[in-house]
């Protein structure tokens, strides 16, 4: 396999990122090598590039980026059993090391010790071939493209808030923010039949794009707005109801504040966006109304669910791509993410496929 | 009022439906008296009309039948606020008459002392006005039919089982049953998420209008065949899978027993049809793999929700409605709906509108 | 009944508590008039005649204060069927007023327009008769006395914050605060099944009652500990695991913010304490390790379930009582309750009893 | 290790269950060579002496029996960090073998091809010697004996059956069976808050051994009692009430269909007893009461809550055992255990201990 190469996006350290060739890896007995096809960027790659670190997790060594992607099965290890070459998959970025009570009990996702690609110190899947734990690869109809598979990711983390929040039949959402998990949110809230989706968010071209994409109602935040004005704005537009539940995709103050005075009485605020390490919280509106507080983290038990949903034409993640670019030209795909124009920014890394 | 007469479908006993006038009622302080629009029959009007009882519940003396009803506000008693003369509502049959632990918890269906109209003793809605309390008549929006407000009653069957079953996003649900209740579940089930959907009958014309409504797979029950059978039968079409959640409404003791076959492990079978009074169930297999049984009596807390469904439009009922009938030959639409040709029979009570 | 005198502890205004003699009130027909027996005094009641407000609820007319009662049935309103003079019962102070959507659902605490004794502008029990709606009047085994009547009220609370914190076997339970809600949440925890219970506070001799009562642990609170000492020093003690449920019992920052160190990834933190209306809570770490927030604001569903616990002698709640005064010595009892010495005053209402 | 003997009960096939010595296992590189200590007689290893099989599970080729054991760690393998020889430790006989569906979403003890001890083909721990994977192995503390880590196992089909049955403070729970799994699930009732606990059985002997273990009330079956009538007696017992929760540990028809007719609207039944492949269920009576019907295999996530329990004195078992007997005398403890005479037989298979 000498005579391929293995270009990948490396980043060496804070602004410091780069393009190179890689050794391929050989996959272990129970893993594969991918054939990486495509591969989104996410705003947790670019604020890696920009700043060497998100909260505790440091970048103290050369790490790969990307953890949105769909590929090729090129090879599988020996103990294999499931998959075989030529297998298009997607891949399910988190594998926890060991089995221990998160795992046990269907939370693997908050297993300290979890393996999770572009997660310093482990490396992700901006290249063209890696390896990954067979079990984590999951097999994509022929319905599904490579594009769709890589969305996976993105949409897995509504998945996970769209239950920690139990959106069901009738529910009203309000969701903060629509950038690429706002909008995954919107469609994940939809299709578990949410009746009225309202969405805010500081850009009117994202408010645009999530009226094409479904919501109900959307608002247009204004710099001065305080969050019990937010709140307000929001029962007015419901015609004097309060969402059932709120997912905050922003992590801006001005939302998780906002969140809380919007939602009803005995209803959930999901916070999927970080932001400051630590934010103001109106707690004695939250206590007298019992509005609960779940904190998304990532996602578990997703990728098959996310597969039948794409496979049946129940989500259309599509419309969210607004870019492609080749993977040569991985550090203009960066730069033109973190200009904040379009909503999703898909590398292509197989230029064969 | 005098001049109104108020036509009206009575059952005397077993057999013995009649047509008569009776005077209009006077609304207690806090109900309403409705001029009935619209009122679908349910399976259970013509089971009292043929059998005289459902279990305990024993026709001893006349009663109108009819619960599936929605109209407009005639008049409304002293107390009433939230409504007023020309609203057009649909009608909650089930209201409790004291608030007893059921009640206190959230699952007022279940208080044995509840009015429910056309249950033995108390009176329905299929006649020209009829008084109701007004707390559980909602407003209809314009934009949902009288016909869409009188359905909302077998689609309030759909969402209490979807819920007690726990359809989300990614379900396969196994509905068992192509008739109005099989019907409503389906579209509930595919308007929570369910990404798959298998739905059986005996009936080849009413799988077909299953696949019109969304079914993504069907399967004619032969008479020879076994639960077991069933059960496999399922699994192949899904390829391997089964379903997360079987929803039985026939009664029929080849569907519960093909029901718990059916349903993956870890799963729920969900039992609406009411079939004879004791079913044999293959409590080995249920057991070892903890299949969990949760029986359907009625709903609760499903109008609101179900309006902003329709008003929504993110569920469509219209294609169940297979015949229309004017109120005046309601004996005719019964014995239509006992032969069992079509989905749901209307009849319209109201000629004015 | 114009022989009898209807002493009340009546607050008229911030630093304004009053005895005076009241008419005895006349039940309506679903109610009773109760010869109150027993009752508490709340922080809250402490916190009204201090501050003469809690949040937005404010004091803008004479209240009589006092809602952790019990008594006998002196007469019943011409509709009460289940109770009858010389019944002795607890009374739970909150009262649906309209039986709206959180009604419905099972959450009636959350219903905006309750009564509830004691919270302006509705009177409380401080006196020796009242009226209650009989429904919420419930009946005491000889058994259980009118001290632990009165305080199933308190108990209700920690009910409520354990079911809401999914307290169950061999659960780990920190509980931050040991005042008599603190106290109250130990024993409940306790009798859910907990299987190791860490109490912290300021001071020591509270920590005793604690550890008395069945703390597995206690910690001393330093002035200057940081929250995350405070989180370090409860997995120091368990030995290196982290509680399931931590439980909030003060409303001080250092305690939120500690609870949320604390718990457990996946584990929920249950406000009780009400402090600031605002609260600095570190979130990301609340996001990484999906730790619930959960509000507790009042209770529902809990007087039958505490009684079965007092008559059954699972709970025993007498400990906590350590103050008696009779009636007449309400602003005494007020003066010690305020000076914060011993854990639970109970003022003795029927001097014949 | 030659010089050691590994006396084992093997099972070759119905009705031939010999004593041998067997070779002393090598344990994996995850896995411990164990020296057991005491190891508990279930009701399923006489069944499986008796009938060679239940329900699918056959034995086909000689197995050793018993999977309720305790010992002491004799050998780690080379990957096994968190023990170390000398260690005591409890053994979970279920070891899963692929990391399926049920696995991620922590219902391991439903995956299809986990290992369990004693159930054919896999081997059991009734022997001197054997091997374990070690994550599967958990360590107890000084002050739990080794014949309570032997009965972690059963207490754990009663931590998972009251789990599942949603026991908690305030409930009512009818136990139906009191031989080693009922009283288990007494204890574990009455630790996770119940308050009324019923139980039922034929034997006069056993219901006096639950009366001293807690139980608040016995009901001596009757051999023409109808199930009806079993339903009437617990409600006439509890004073009107019915239970919240109730627990069939029999497998008796009879005690399935008491347990729906005793169960409350709206509560519980869980099956824990296997008995016939298939059995006539009152369907009716269960739909229209919301009565949902819940099976129990085996157990997920007890052992550590279980040592929890233990270690801080919350339950007590060591009431169960009645008899023992040393490894050599297992032939005479498993006529004495079919027998039916006593509770829990346990053997020593350690005598240096």
């Amino acid at each position: 396999m000498e005579q391929h190469g293995n270009l990948s996006v490396v980043l060496y350290a804070k602004n410091d990122l780069r393009l190179e060739n890689r050794p391929i890896p050989e996959p272990g007995p129970k893993e594969v090598l991918l054939k990486i096809d495509s591969c989104g960027i996410c705003g947790s790659d670019v604020h890696y590039w920009q700043n060497g670190r998100i909260g505790d997790f440091v970048v103290k060594k050369p790490m790969i980026l990307g953890h949105e992607a769909a590929g090729t099965i090129f090879r599988v290890g020996s103990g294999v059993q499931h998959l075989k070459p030529g297998d298009r998959v997607a891949i399910e970025p988190g594998i926890p090391r060991e089995i221990d009570e998160h795992c046990r009990t269907g939370r693997y996702n908050l297993s300290p010790t979890i393996f999770f690609s572009a997660t310093p110190p482990d490396d992700g899947n901006l290249c063209q071939y890696n390896t990954h734990d067979a079990s984590y690869c999951y097999k994509l109809p022929e319905s599904v493209s490579f594009e769709e598979g890589a969305l996976i990711e993105p949409l897995s983390v509504a998945i996970h808030a769209c239950r920690r929040g139990g959106v069901t039949i009738g529910s009203k959402v309000f969701i903060l923010g629509a950038g690429p998990i706002g909008l995954v949110n919107l469609l994940v809230s939809k299709s578990m039949g949410a009746s009225q989706i309202v969405i805010c968010d500081l850009s009117l071209k994202r408010l645009e794009k999530a009226k094409q994409m479904g919501a109900s109602f959307t608002i247009a935040v204004e710099q001065n707005m305080t969050p019990q004005e937010l709140g307000q704005k929001v029962k007015q537009i419901l015609g004097g109801a309060m969402p059932d539940i709120s997912i905050e995709c922003t992590g801006a103050e001005l939302c998780v504040q906002g969140g809380v005075y919007a939602t009803k009485s005995g209803g959930v605020l999901v916070l999927v966006g970080l932001g400051q390490p630590s934010v103001n919280i109106p707690l004695f509106d939250l206590l007298v109304r019992e509005v609960d507080i779940r904190g998304v983290f990532r996602y578990c038990n997703t990728w098959p669910v996310a597969i039948d949903m794409l496979a049946s034409k129940r989500i259309d993640v599509k419309p969210l791509i607004t870019h492609r670019f080749p993977l040569e030209e991985a550090l203009k795909a960066f730069e033109t993410t973190q200009k904040g124009v379009g909503i999703k920014i898909m590398l292509k890394c197989d230029p064969d496929n």
